[in-house]
């Protein structure tokens, strides 16, 4: 073990003095959520693996200089860090975990590429703590960096898609988008570049604020004549195929938009080929994603349903994010699942059962001369897989421990006292249905096992 | 997805400008080492629970005054971390899962006692980096708070002992020592009490530095008397049951020592019950443990065989670690297990084999025309549950996707082009024996599957 330095010996006190107490925005999850996001990373780690993603791991503290990318402007949302040994700091924690990625490849140029990794890890942002924003998330991201091919992109979705499905999750919606169709909005609307980002940062809200909205908002920042542009763009309808023609059609052919369309198309095409079904993904025009590092196609999930609780997954082609380390452009594409939100969706939806414990079996301990016993029998148990305690509190009544066991939620519990010592017997009580069984102690494995 | 404030578009730029290194301390796990960490972990975490243990998270942020327990002593080991948005830190990255387990308890009073968890997650310490020491590390933790009994202690002990069985280590050594014990080395002695710590930690090195460097470092701090009398305490041998009584010779029934010594002989008693092994543990006297919140029982596991790289594992009782937050003693009992330390002695004794990849298959992608088809095999595969890729570089050539595999070491390769799909078969190429099959595109995952 890493041995912390000396602390000195602290002496018991008679009144508490320090205040049990999280920081603001941080928050601890207990054995039942603890056990329930287990159950749902486990899942999505399997259906990653399936799609040929290997994990990897960067440390929570970057150089800020990496996190920020030498700007300025980013540095509000982050942590900054500061050893004691430390003038100043120039280390802060990850804000997400693509530019820890970005720096991996940049300092590990030999790595084979494509390059496809998963990782699941804490971020962090130093924001202020508001109602349901967290400073620590969790980052469940799956990233392909080196292939410039739109199939990369349709893989991605597809693992979307499939990490839904293997989540008994059938009532999702992938909206699919391309910067490069955004980008080609102010020649064909008549309204100058520098106003794109604050464009698309309100067409972004369409799905929360709805049209009408969207339309004022625009008028308000644009003259009337583009704001009603954008909206007849925002207004094409159908399925993907009908909606990349009329996109095509609004452009025009030269427009820089026709390079987003294409690829759209091809992206569309391999979706079909891979099974994913048309009913979970649509092409959604407005979709922008807040995040200024992508180049080409963006999407974002959501699960439909729900009331409005936002996507619970986005991504998009990031072609660029390399260059800041290397001077190179590496193609990368990828997609971030918002775990936190989904198990919210999830138990709002009473779509899950949560779990207080994961141990199958109690052990009574009602007699000291019978400890021995005790631990033979967890012994076999735990032999034969079966998640088993033997209760270690002083109690040592049988109310006392059943009363623990109800309460944790433990769905069996074992009795062995004297009387059935001598019957060579062992008493197992199901909590849950009250039902009683005496069985033999050679058959106690092979019950559980059933 | 959770959304980042909007950073401005990255136009790309030409030379690179930022160095991508991390901050000294900190490492990264590249897939080959993440695969094997995560293997270790999932094998621990079973056992875990396999004990009744459940899993637990606390953030990786604690008020600082929290971490310290309001010492300044401490504070030398501490990250402070600091939003752009505060003018002070009063917040830190933990050191430990300890005291956030202390923490979480003391606010959360309801909670079932005896509790039993685990949590697996980083911890940060503040320290200047040094050479094979990091400022980031895994800790992995499980903990009883709210049982005073030796059983508690020797299931932990069975943990250890059932952890490294698990992980097919088989040459390991638990060593068990108590504080109350130690305790009564001033009295029985005849140094002063003061002197104490500075004595248990040159004890505590005897396994590293020997038995007579102990000697010389004891004359030094103490009087030739008193070190005599600790050397001959510490000379005690035999088993475990001969220890025991050699100490209480050696203290005296009237010793603060003996109630340290009957606590032993308890935990003994519970480790023959529970059939672990007397080869893998022993009583050793000169175990003292670096923390100063342990209070009874102490304990460390080293893998025997490996050249000399400290415990894998280590912990003891910390019985009034609960009072500064609520004026309450809470007994505990805890292990924290060096995985990271774990790994790098397997790969020392040349007991693990890495692996590049988790990905069995390669499908290369040979011709656009026939991307369909390769989407179908891989979709076959990945509902069999073999996970697959399909290569998605740009470099359409044979070779170039061949030599990809090989790099990344996947086991298998598919070939499909135009003579196949007139045969409807496959070819698979096992990378590894050079073995080639033609194979029917039915039999595709039958021939996976065996």
């Amino acid at each position: 073990m890493i041995k912390v330095k000396k602390l000195k010996e602290k002496t018991p006190k008679s009144s508490p003095k320090i205040r049990p107490e999280l920081p603001g925005g941080f928050r601890d999850y207990g054995p039942a959520d603890a056990i329930l996001r287990g159950r749902i990373i486990e899942k999505i780690k399997k259906t990653f693996e399936n799609f040929g993603y290997d994990p990897m791991e960067t440390p929570a503290v970057e150089r800020t200089e990496v996190l920020t990318g030498g700007e300025k402007e980013s540095q509000k949302i982050i942590f900054n860090i500061k050893g004691s040994q430390e003038k100043k700091s120039d280390s802060s924690l990850r804000f997400d975990l693509t530019v820890p990625l970005a720096r991996f490849l940049a300092a590990n140029p030999e790595i084979p590429k494509p390059f496809k990794r998963y990782q699941i890890g804490q971020a962090w942002r130093g924001e202020s703590p508001q109602a349901g924003r967290y400073r620590e998330f969790l980052q469940v991201d799956i990233d392909i960096v080196g292939s410039s091919l739109m199939e990369a992109d349709a893989e991605i979705i597809s693992v979307i898609y499939q990490v839904f499905k293997n989540l008994g999750i059938n009532n999702f919606l992938i909206k699919i988008n391309n910067r490069k169709i955004l980008n080609g909005l102010p020649p064909y609307a008549g309204f100058p570049e520098k106003k794109l980002w604050d464009v698309l940062r309100i067409i972004d809200k369409k799905n929360k604020i709805g049209e009408e909205a969207v339309k004022k908002e625009l008028v308000k920042l644009l003259k009337k004549n583009p704001a009603d542009k954008i909206n007849a763009f925002l207004k094409i309808s159908g399925d993907a195929r009908t909606k990349l023609l009329s996109a095509r059609e609004i452009f025009g052919k030269e427009s820089i938009a026709d390079a987003g369309i294409k690829e759209l198309a091809d992206i569309a095409r391999n979706l079909n080929a891979s099974g994913v079904d048309p009913k979970n993904w649509e092409i959604d025009f407005s979709i922008a994603r807040g995040l200024g590092y992508y180049t080409g196609p963006v999407f974002e999930a959501i699960l439909t349903g729900a009331s409005n609780l936002g996507s619970v997954a986005g991504g998009g082609r990031y072609d660029n994010l390399l260059i800041p380390f290397t001077g190179q452009k590496i193609p990368a594409v990828g997609v971030s699942f918002g775990v936190d939100r989904i198990l919210a969706i999830l138990d709002q939806l009473k779509l899950i059962k949560r779990k207080q414990t994961l141990t199958k079996i109690l052990i009574l301990n009602l007699s000291p001369e019978l400890k021995p016993e005790y631990l033979s029998f967890a012994k076999t148990l735990r032999d034969g897989n079966i998640n088993t305690s033997i209760y270690l509190g002083d109690d040592k009544a049988f109310q006392a421990q059943l009363a623990y066991a109800v309460k944790k939620e433990i769905p069996f519990i074992l009795l062995f006292g004297d009387e059935e010592k001598k019957k060579n017997a062992v008493k197992i009580k199901n909590l849950a249905t009250k039902e009683q069984r005496e069985i033999r102690k050679e058959n106690l494995l092979e019950y559980f096992k059933k």
